[in-house]
This record gives structure tokens, sequence and C-alpha cells, in this order.
């Protein structure tokens, strides 16, 4: 670790999890919120059960206007600058609470949180990262302001998880005073409304594509498709955006000529983790109408809340929801640290945000994927709860459940931030930022001696828990350190390899980051506080045990024989090991009841 | 077994799957389709090519008036009356070809499966099952034909799960000529166009409540809710209908008073397994249309069709195609054989296809259940592959996954049908219909005892995953058997290891059911034809095992300690080793292969 990078807590670069242990007084929580960030938490609260939720139906049945009025009154809030810097009209908050903001404002409906992450994730944010002071002085008050809306056009027909292939064009004037785009666009969010457009061309035959600030004007070769039919986010403004000679002055471009790509990217890296906050509330507002009506609904003379299959949904739907919490704001926090330390070691502010969200570009990926994943299954549940109500578009679990879907498919497929998490965190270890070689050889050499038959002593809260996050952690090494090893540079030839290892990745980080919350909470608040919060770390822990061996199983069983494949399942069985196995039918007891005796999600 | 019913093939008793061998020569599987079958399957795949297909959007566009289109000109081809007996004005055809029908029919939009699936299974069959030959000559040839289309009334707001506890009452006039029906049903499927109804009130205090065959007259106090506002199935007619002082003549009760509740549940067994069959299709045409757009679709300079990622979701999705296709014909050829022995044995048409099914209702929730959950999961993974064109309406995707996640609501809630699985396999044991305490307690003696270490021999094909179904079955027996033991007739209070213990042997009865269709298929066709079938079997079983050491675990910690929970973990581990591991990457390129060669589901 770079030693000019302490802060005095110990700060890891991104991808060390995995290698270096957290202490629990290092991760950040949501108990750690700041009063001003309450404050803030507890206004876009208000402003949702105001301006949003009543308005649910309405936004169902394709009010593209409506969205726009929403996103309107959140900037003249503030809420649409929250991440910009005081000087171009926005609050200058920090990244956790930039992401408090994108958790709050997104649970009610999906059209919001598109449009809403859309216009300050990708449509605002990298005219903030890499504009000029002039672009920054011309575009950024507006769009902080909600004066005018933003958009970011990288797809295209031919070209989506392919981003660098688009063939939209850029041809410099031969006055060399502007540039001129055509080509065509696809699946652009808040297009219907927006002013500016980040739009990606190619200059030439560069190799890679350059950004530009694209101001929408239909006199100016810009026209529109007709508004998608989409699954959900039915007030989302999506449009295909053609430009036919649309001109752009020199001075618009983003950043340098073929910085396209890179610019892109970061953007999306950012995106990754807004779009895991953004999917927080939404969790949390399904689970507090299930467990609602789960406690209303009465079949065979009792609510259906006292049934153990009933119960058992809810168990699964708070823990995921608090362990996606718990990772979500711990990430957030790093990257909020890491761009202090590097304004502390003499970086401008742009440079500090973006070295330090690509810091975390691997976390933001897990994010994206487990987080996405998490609501998904929270609606699903939501549904089941309410049985046939939940099929019903009067119920609200049905449009949460289709509007959870766009998450696993924008900002990089699932499937592609799953094998960007891993493929980072090898090329990481390759340029030697995270030193993954010695702990695999240490694996390694510990798979071939023999397994200590000490038991140690557990005593102390969640301390077999951290034991066994130690052990899943080699479980990573071990599978991706020899896939590594076999298939070299090739390892993204075998995504079904590459798969199975991000699914290892995604389970420690989210199964560490429930237990190193809870941990830091007993600490300060005492172990009598935390009872369900330990249930659900350890639940939580207990699954990902569980899916870990699974998926590790399935990798080894695929690229390995013989006494490798031999000696790893016995490593795959000594590291997966519990030495106290926890009652899984009691821990998910013990957190129903909190939810249901709560009627609400009440972590 | 009775010996009085058995055929030349031996026929197991419903539940029975779990403690006898089936042979390879006793299922029956859809390479056994008669030339009469194949001809009846090909008409309807040209009809629903034809007629509903191209018409999807539609479809999805909320016109009921397409749907009922449909249904009558299915009727004029006689794919209303497949079930029916001739004398009644059908075609009087056997179970599988009624499933048959219903699976092809069903694979284009959940608006007809729903739509024919109320009309036969639950509107018109419990006429042709319950009814007097009075009520059968009046009603069911119009219903067999389509001129007349019916619905079955059971739901109410206030009994959904709790059929039983409707409040719609039927008082006796004083004249003792018709009763006079009152209240509220809900979700009535085709209650927008249907001439009769199938409706449970109560009489008096009764215990249960009785059926009545009501036709659809607003004049006769009838009257209908606005279309509900659903998630899926859009074209599915569902209405509240009210019932005020409605008379119906004594003649049109069905069966004997307070026999409803048994008819309802009846109804539903055949609804189950025939709603297990309208999830095949849709799971074929989603898996064709996936693997066609992974063939064109270029990213990277490549078909998508070539990443491994895509391969892997094809190779999944056409395993549980294939098993579940495997299972619900297996399934519904075991009860088409129970009613020719029964009728053999001189019972009347009804009675024996009323025992039959009865006899196979642990079979028909195990279906219900794990064909509705692949459904839903293959169109998910429809969606992610053709990605943001997933999300979008113009492609059959969305419809696809909003209209499958009904069948996992109605005919029984998933959650109810898991339960009830275990629940009635346990009162078939306790009644002596099914002998699981031999086997369980042979299971309870082996556990004591040591393991042979003897290595079998498993040269012959599938031998090993024979022998693993064999060992599967015991876990079931012990985790299942000490739970008994443990709860006594408190095991339905205790939904989470009723929970575990219906996957475990869900599992259990479809990887089964894939590997003896295979094995019956390599042995007359040649090993060399089943290549990729082998793969999917052992595909299915790798992850069947891995369900059940899941779910087997979670419930042993949950209900056992110290010894006896020592002893059923080693079991465990026992009952769920294999000798010699299968490489699933190589599995699944097998069969993907396959599928992206032929562009098609192929099997
Ligand atoms: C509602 C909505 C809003 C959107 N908003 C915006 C926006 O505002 N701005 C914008 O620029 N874009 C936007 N998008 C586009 C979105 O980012 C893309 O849809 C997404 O990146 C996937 O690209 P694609 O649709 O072309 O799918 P494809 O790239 O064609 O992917 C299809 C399938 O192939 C897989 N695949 C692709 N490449 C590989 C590989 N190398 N290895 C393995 N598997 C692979 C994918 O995972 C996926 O399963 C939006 C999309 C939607 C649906
Ligand atoms: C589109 C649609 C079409 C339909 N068509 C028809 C039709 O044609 N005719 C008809 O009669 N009905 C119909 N239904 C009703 C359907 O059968 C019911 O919705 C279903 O049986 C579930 O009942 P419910 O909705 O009241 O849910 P509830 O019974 O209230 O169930 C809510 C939740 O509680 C759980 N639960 C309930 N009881 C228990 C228990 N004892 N133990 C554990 N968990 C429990 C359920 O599993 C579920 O998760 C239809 C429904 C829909 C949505």
């Amino acid at each position: 670790m770079n030693t000019t990078e302490t802060t005095k807590n110990e700060l890891l670069r991104g991808g060390q999890f995995l290698v270096k242990e957290t202490k629990a007084e290092d991760v950040f929580t949501p108990e750690d919120f700041s009063e001003e960030q309450k404050m803030m938490r507890d206004s876009v609260k208000e402003f949702v059960d105001r301006e949003i939720w009543p308005l649910k139906e309405r936004f169902e049945h394709k009010d593209y206007a409506l969205t726009e009025e929403v996103m309107r009154k959140a900037g003249e809030l503030g809420l649409l600058g929250v991440a910009v810097p005081e000087e171009y009209g926005g609050l200058g908050m920090g990244f956790v609470t930039t992401m408090l903001v994108c958790d709050y404002i997104s649970g009610a409906t999906g059209s919001v949180a598109t449009a809403f992450g859309a216009h300050t994730g990708i449509g605002t944010l990298p005219i903030t990262l890499y504009g000029t002071e002039e672009q920054k002085k011309k575009y950024v008050p507006k769009l902080a302001t909600g004066e005018w809306f933003g958009a970011y056009a990288l797809t295209e027909p031919g070209a989506g998880s392919d981003a660098n292939s688009g063939k939209t064009k850029a041809v410099l004037s031969e006055d060399g005073k502007h540039y001129s785009i055509s080509g065509q666009k696809m699946w652009i969010s808040n297009s219907g409304f927006c002013h500016t457009m980040i739009v990606f061309a190619r200059i030439e035959d560069d190799k890679y594509i350059t950004g530009f600030i694209v101001e929408n004007d239909p006199e100016n070769g810009i026209s529109m498709g007709e508004e998608e039919k989409k699954l959900g986010i039915h007030s989302s403004s999506t449009r295909q955006v053609f430009f036919s000679d649309t001109k752009v002055p020199v001075e618009n471009m983003l950043g340098e000529r073929g910085e396209g790509f890179k610019i892109a990217m970061n953007a999306l890296n950012v995106g990754r983790i807004k779009l895991a906050a953004a999917s927080l509330d939404a969790q949390r507002r399904v689970i507090a109408n299930a467990v609602q009506y789960a406690n209303e609904r009465i079949q065979f003379n009792v609510p259906i809340s006292s049934f153990g299959a009933i119960k058992l949904k809810l168990a699964e739907m708070a823990t995921n929801a608090y362990v996606s919490e718990s990772a979500s704001y711990r990430a957030g926090k790093n990257i909020e640290d890491r761009i202090a330390l590097r304004i502390k070691a003499g970086n401008s502010h742009q440079e500090a945000e973006l070295k330090g969200v690509e810091e975390y570009a691997i976390e933001c990926s897990i994010l994206k994927v487990a987080v996405s994943e998490d609501v998904q299954n929270c609606a699903d549940e939501g549904i089941q709860i309410y049985g046939g109500m939940g099929y019903s578009a009067d119920t609200p679990m049905e449009s949460a459940w289709r509007d959870a879907r766009i998450a696993r498919i924008y900002e990089g497929t699932n499937e592609i931030n799953r094998m960007l998490a891993v493929g980072m965190l090898v090329k990481k270890a390759m340029k030697g930022h995270v030193d993954l070689l010695n702990p695999a050889q240490a694996v390694a050499a510990e798979l071939m001696g023999i397994p200590s038959f000490e038991k140690p002593d557990f005593s102390e809260l969640l301390s077999e828990e951290k034991a066994m996050i130690a052990k899943l952690k080699k479980v990573f090494l071990m599978v991706a350190g020899s896939a590594v090893q076999k298939y070299g540079n090739d390892l993204e030839e075998h995504q079904q390899t590459l798969l199975a290892a991000a699914d290892i990745l995604i389970e420690i980080y989210m199964a560490e980051s429930g237990i190193l919350r809870t941990e830091k909470n007993a600490k300060r608040f005492g172990e009598e506080t935390q009872k369900e919060q330990v249930a659900m770390s350890q639940l939580y822990l207990y699954h990902a045990v569980d899916i870990i061996t699974v998926k590790a199983k399935e990798a080894i069983l695929s690229f390995s024989e013989g006494d490798e494949q031999r000696a790893m399942l016995m490593g795959l069985k000594r590291f997966t090991k519990y030495q106290n196995m926890p009652n899984i039918g009691e821990l998910r007891r013990t957190i129903a009841h909190k939810v249901i005796s709560e009627n609400t999600y009440p972590f």
C-alpha cells in the first residue's frame, strides 16, 4: 500500500479486501451517517413520500411529463446537485451523501430512479469529471439545478456491451471550428426531455471513440425515435436519437480525442455503485409493504405472517437488504476517503474523484451485480407474499418487479460486470497493485500441508464468522489462482470459470460487509442491541458458504483433473467448514419476528 | 401394490417413485407419442403459429375479444373437447393427448394458456367428472365445442389459499326448487365471456362448501367487476363476480351437498399437471427465439452465442425444458394408465378418471411447482440473452416473463403446493398406501452401519446417475423421516422443514425423469443418438445434488442437534457423493453446441 495514501484508518485499495483483513472500526456503516446526512436522508424521504409515492399509478401509465416535473422539483430542492461542487451551483457534498440521496430518491419508482441516475450519474458527472473550466461553467450549473436535463448517449443498435464499436462519426469541419456528428444512438434515457447529451462518436479511424457535449437542438440535425415500449420504468423516457450532420463546436469535445471510451467506462463505474444505492430503498419499501400486507391478510384464521413460509421470505428479504446496505455504504465511504486522500496529496478535485472511483471499480461491479439481483428477488418474494394480489397493478409489487429487471441489464449487463470484477482484479494483481500472488501461493502451500485440528476459541461475537470469511477468501485465491495458471491471458475465453469466480468474489464482499457492520455496531451500541443483525450476518454468511461451495466445485470440476482436482476439492471442504453450524430455522425466526413485530423494515 | 391394478408394465402408485425403482422401459417419454398424438401436436402447433403467435402484440394490449375468438376457433377444431368423452361431443382422447394439446396450445401467450386451462381444466372437467347424466348432456357438448365457455369461481376476497373459508351462501328456496346464491368471487378467469361458472358456495353452516353449475345470466343477479389490471396474461379476462340472489335450480348442484371442497381440490389436481404441461412449449419458444437471437447478434465481432456466458444459459435452459417435458409426460402417462386399469376393474369412466388423477396428486403438485419455476427462469434468461432488447415489448421475452409469473401463484401458490406434496406423501404413508416407514428405517440403520468402500462398476450408461438417484431418495427419507418422528402431526407447523423436504422431493422426481427418458431412448435408438440428452440428464442431476445438499443441510440444522445431527450430516455426505464427478463446463458446452448449431430447441 502506498504510504502517502493512509488516513488514520487503514484505507485498503480497491480489491484488497480480498487479501487484507478489514477491521470493523474501519468500515463505514449506515449507523455512521452524520446529522447532516440524516437530515438529507429524511428530507429526500419526505420528498418521495409527498411527490412520488402517492403518484405511483401515474408513473405506470407512461407519464413522462410527470417524471420531468418531479426531476424539476428535485432540482429546486438541490437534489440534482448534491455531487456537484459549490462553485458550479451544486451542494458539493461527499460521495456518501450523493449515494444516500440516490438511494432514497429511487425507492418509489424505477422511472425516477433511472431519470435521476441518467441525469446526475452519467449525464452530468462526465462534465464535472472531464470538462474544461469553460464547459463546467457553461453546463454544470444548469444541470445541477434542474434548469436543464442531461442524457448520455453511448449505446447504438450494433454497439451495446461492445461500447467502443459504435459507428457514429464525428468529422472536423474544414475551418476546424466544429465537428459534424452523424449516427444513430439507442436506448437513451432522458432523451425525450434532455437539453444536453454526452455523445460518443469516432473521429476518422481512431481506435477509441471520443466524447462530446451536445446540446439537444432539433434544428441541428437531431431527431428522436418514438418512446420505446418497455417492460418497466414506464415513465422513464427512452428513445433512439438520430444525428445527421449535427454541428458541435470543437470546444465541446469532452476530454481528449480518443479518450471517450475511458470517459464512458469511468462514468459507468460511478453509475454502477449509484445503481446499487438506487436499488436499496426499493427493497426497504417492498419489505415494508410486504410485511404490512402479511400482518393484515388473514387466511386459515390467522395473519399469514404467522406462517413459517412467510417468515422465511421476510427474513431472507430483510437479510439481503441489510447486507446490500452494508456493502454499498462501505464501498461508498472508501471512495470518499480515497478522494480526500488524493486531494490532500495535491490532486485536483476532479482528478481525485476520478481516480478515487476508478480505484474501487471492482467493488462497483460487485455491488452493481449483487444489489440489482437482491432487489429483483426481493420484489419477486413481495409478489409471492401478496398471492394473487401481487399480480395486480393495484398493489405496488408487480411494478417493483418489472422496474428492478432493468438494473440487471444496463450499466453493463450483470454477466459483463461479473467478468469485469474478476478480470480487473487479475489485472490489478498483474500490475502489482494488489498482491494476489503471495497469498495464492500461501494457500497452495497450505493445501499441501496437514490441516490443523486445533479448535479455535470462537467465544467472541462473530469470531467464527470472521474466520470463515478468511477461509472463503482462500477459496477464491485457490480457484482463481489455478485458473489463471491454467488459462493465463486466455482466462477471459473461459467465461464459465470467470462467472463462477465472480460469484465467489461477490459473496465474500457482501457477507463480510454485513458482518463488519454488525460487529462495529455491537461494539459501540452493545451486543444486546444487535440480536437480529447478528442473525442476519450469520444467515447471509451461511448462504454465501453454500453458494461459494457450489460455484467453486463447478469451476474446479471444469478446469482441473486428477490429483490437482482432488487437492482442490479437499481444500474447498476445509475452507468451507464450520466449527459450529448455525440453526438456520432459528436465525430466520429471530429476524422475521423483528420485521413482523415492527411491521416494517426496521434496520 | 394392489395386484388387481397391474398392467404389463409395473405401474407405481402415486408417491411410490420415492421408494421403488422405476425402470426405464416403464416410463413414457415424448419419443413415445403415437402417430395420432404427433398429428395432434403438429396440428396444434400449426394452429398456434397461424392464429396466435403472429398476433402476440395484440394479446399484450388487453384484446379480450381476440382471446375469445381464438378460443372459439380452437373449439371449432375440436381442441376444447380433447378430454371430453365422445358421447358428450368431445374427442374422448387419453390423458396424455389432452396434456399434449394443453402443452402446445399454451406456448405463444399466457392469455390463451389461461383461457384454455380455465375453460377445459377447471371450467368443464368438474362437470364431466362429477356431473349427473343430465348435467353432462346439457352443458358438456356446448363447452366441448366452444359454443359456450366455462369458468370456475372458487376464490373470494377473504378466501384464497384457504379455499373452503368462502362466505358465498346458497340458500334453498321454500319450494325446494332452487338455491339462491349470494356472495362475491374474485380473480375469475374467463369471467368476461363465460356462459357457465362452477360456483362454490356454502349451504347453511356446512363444514364444507358445495359446487353449483351456474349459467351466466346478468338478469339473474350476476354482475361483474371491471377487468383486473394485471402484470401479465393481458388478454385473459379476470374479473370479480358478484352474486345477488342468483337463482340456481337444485338440479344444478354439482356432486353432493358439502362435496364442493373435494371437487374443487380434485379439479385443481388435474389443473396442476395441466399447468405444468402448459409451461412447456413456452420454454421451447423462448429457447428457440433466444438462440436465434444469440446466433444473429454480433458483439465484439462475433455472434454472442460464441460466448461461454451465453452457452451456459442456453445449456441450462434446454436442460430444464428437457427435464420438465420428461417428468410431465411420465406422470401424465401414469395417470392415463391408472385410469385404464380402473376402467378395466369395472369403474365408470368418471370415477376412474377421478381416482386416477387423485392417485398422482403428489406428482401433480411437484410438477406444478417445478415447471412453473423452470418457465420463469427460462424467460428470465431469455431476457438477459437479448440484453436491452429483452426489456423491449417489441421482442417476445418480456411478455413470456410476465406471463410465466402467474403460474407460480394460481392453482395453489407454489408454497402451498410444496407443502402439499410432502404432506400428502406423509399422509399416504400413514394410511399405508405407500410404505415409507420400512425404507426410512432401513436408511436409519444404514446410517449407523459402516459405509461400504467398494467401488461399484459404473461403466453402463447413466448407471452412476441412477445409483445417485437411489441415494438421493435416502436423503429424503432420512430428512423427512426424522422430521416426522420429531414433529409428528405438527409437521405442518414446521413449514421451513416441509419446504426444504419438498425441494428435495421435487429434485428427485425431476432428475430421475430426465435420466429414465434418456436411458430408454439410448437403449432403443442407440447411445450415439443421445449424446446431448445424456449430458442434460447429468447436468440436471448434478444441480439437483447441490440443491438437495443445501436444502437437506438447512433442514437438518434446523430440527436436530448433537449426535443425531452429526449422523445425519454424515449420511448426507455419503448419499450425495459421486464416484466420478462430471465436468460441468464440458457438459454445458456439449448441450449448447447442439442448441446453437440447430438454432432451436432441438430435443
Ligand atoms: C431501459 C434502458 C435504458 C438504457 N439507457 C441507456 C442510456 O441512457 N445511455 C446509453 O448509452 N445506453 C443505455 N442503455 C443501453 C444499455 O446500456 C445496453 O442495453 C446494455 O449495455 C447491453 O447492451 P445490449 O443491449 O446491446 O446487449 P448486448 O451487448 O447485445 O448483449 C446481449 C447479451 O450478450 C451478452 N454479451 C455481450 N457481450 C458479451 C461478452 N463479451 N461475453 C459474454 N457475454 C456477452 C450480454 O451479457 C447479454 O447477455 C439502456 C438500455 C435500456 C434497456
Ligand atoms: C390472474 C389470476 C387468475 C386467477 N384465476 C382464478 C380462477 O379462474 N378461479 C379461481 O377460483 N381463482 C382464481 N385465481 C385465484 C388464485 O387461485 C389465488 O390467487 C391463489 O389461490 C392464492 O390465493 P390468494 O391470492 O388469496 O393468496 P393468499 O392465500 O392470501 O396467500 C398469500 C400468501 O400467503 C401464503 N399462504 C397462505 N396460506 C398459507 C399457509 N397455510 N401456509 C403458508 N403460507 C400460506 C401463500 O403461499 C402466499 O404466499 C386467480 C388468480 C389470479 C391472480
